[in-house]
């Protein structure tokens, strides 16, 4: 779903990865992480795409919503478990985003 | 492949879409306008994503880069196709990426 974000200025942390090939508990987790993310106080919506690469999105109100998400201690546990067994390559971006534009036929 | 951004600030374009079921043509010019935005100064690369939805994230060096590629003429005329043909909805975040992380087996 394209993320029904407000008006900018709000913040974009982009996730870009590549997976190990090992899945155990990998899909529950991605689950319980997106819906714990949604109940944090300045979440504003999520995008995902996968094929070898993979992208998500999650868009924030603010810089202090993005860090209280990263030190949330359940996010922290599943991020230690990424880097032990799900992930081989990441990279995670934090951007302002400035401007936006909408097409819909 | 993740893209091998330098060290921020640089500017990331977010192009969430929904595709409709018309393929004609499409590849073939998502795969040139990808060589031609590589062309462009102030490209710093590319990533790409999709299931149902797509996410192509492309990063420059300016906001001057981003709005010359905006006017280039084959990209309009790409633009203008994407919206009568292959497009359903999208949409277009420009942001500026302020930090970056990496992870690394």
């Amino acid at each position: 779903m394209i993320a029904n974000t407000p008006k900018p200025p709000y913040y974009a942390v982009i996730f870009t990865t590549y997976r190990t090939d090992i899945d155990e508990g990998y899909f529950e987790m991605a689950e319980k992480m997106e819906k714990l993310a949604a109940l944090q106080e300045g979440f504003l919506g999520v995008e995902s795409a996968r094929n070898q690469l993979g992208i998500t999105i999650s868009y924030w109100s603010s810089l202090e919503a993005i860090k209280n998400w990263k030190h949330n201690l359940e996010h922290s546990e599943a991020r230690e478990k990424g880097r032990s067994t799900w992930y081989k390559k990441y990279k995670l971006r934090i951007s302002k985003v400035e401007r936006d534009y909408e097409f819909e036929k």
